[in-house]
């Protein structure tokens, strides 16, 4: 957990919009990171989570688990959101809670693509849950470059 | 400008993250909303906006819209983002500036379909500029009920 807890530090201290949305890395395993915030700085005029705080959610999301692969890898590079997507398929009425996985072959051609071309482009697929059910889905086009 | 006022402080209460980003209503003309946001609450490690803030300033300025443009037909409705898509041409690298303009044949149908069925969708495109050049693309589908 000392690698997520550095990369909750640095998104407070370089992206501040993420704290003041109060996000915080609850969990990651080496293949999936889990992002959470509370409701309250997050809510909308319904008092559910507002669109822009659960894209702002997912993608850091998408962005952290690419960002601790690759120091993993021993490798500092840029990485840059080209395209994102949402879809919303139910309100969040409770806290937010993120979760990435990534394909472990789906990033070895990655990282072969990346270490050819010194750039190279990854999708990843983020969900937000409320309670059990998958409330938003969310897709990342990422391209990392040096 | 009232109406326009009227929207900012609505934002600013309801929905506190647009604070927490400094959101302000920049203009209003009846078919096009500009909303703006300074750089340093939206910044990133890279010293450019924030890519969920950009995603955020983009579905506010659909939303905002299409609330005003309801409010002057006398209907207060329920408005929903469904889904959003954004595409990143260029880094934003000085203050947030979006706008979204309402096509009015394409409004009038949309009103038609929400009269006869009590409910109707819309998608609206929103650009944010850095300085004269585009720099985000975004789309939303918003759905809107009684």
């Amino acid at each position: 957990m000392h690698r997520a807890a550095a990369l909750e530090l640095m998104l407070h201290n370089e992206i501040p919009i993420s704290k003041a949305m109060g996000v915080r890395v609850s969990g990651y395993d080496g293949t999936s990171l889990s992002l959470a915030a509370p409701l309250a700085p997050n809510t909308n005029h319904k008092n559910t989570a507002f669109g822009g705080s659960l894209y702002s959610l997912a993608v850091l999301c998408g962005w952290g688990l690419l960002h601790l692969k690759l120091v993993e890898t021993k490798l500092h590079l840029h990485i840059v959101i080209q395209e994102g997507s949402i879809r919303h398929l139910h309100p969040v009425e409770q806290g937010l809670h993120a979760e990435c996985r990534i394909d472990d072959a789906a990033f070895q051609r990655f990282l072969r693509t990346l270490n050819k071309h010194g750039r190279a482009r990854l999708s990843l697929d983020v969900v937000i849950k409320n309670g059990d059910w998958v409330a938003v889905e969310f897709t990342g086009r990422y391209v990392v470059h040096q």
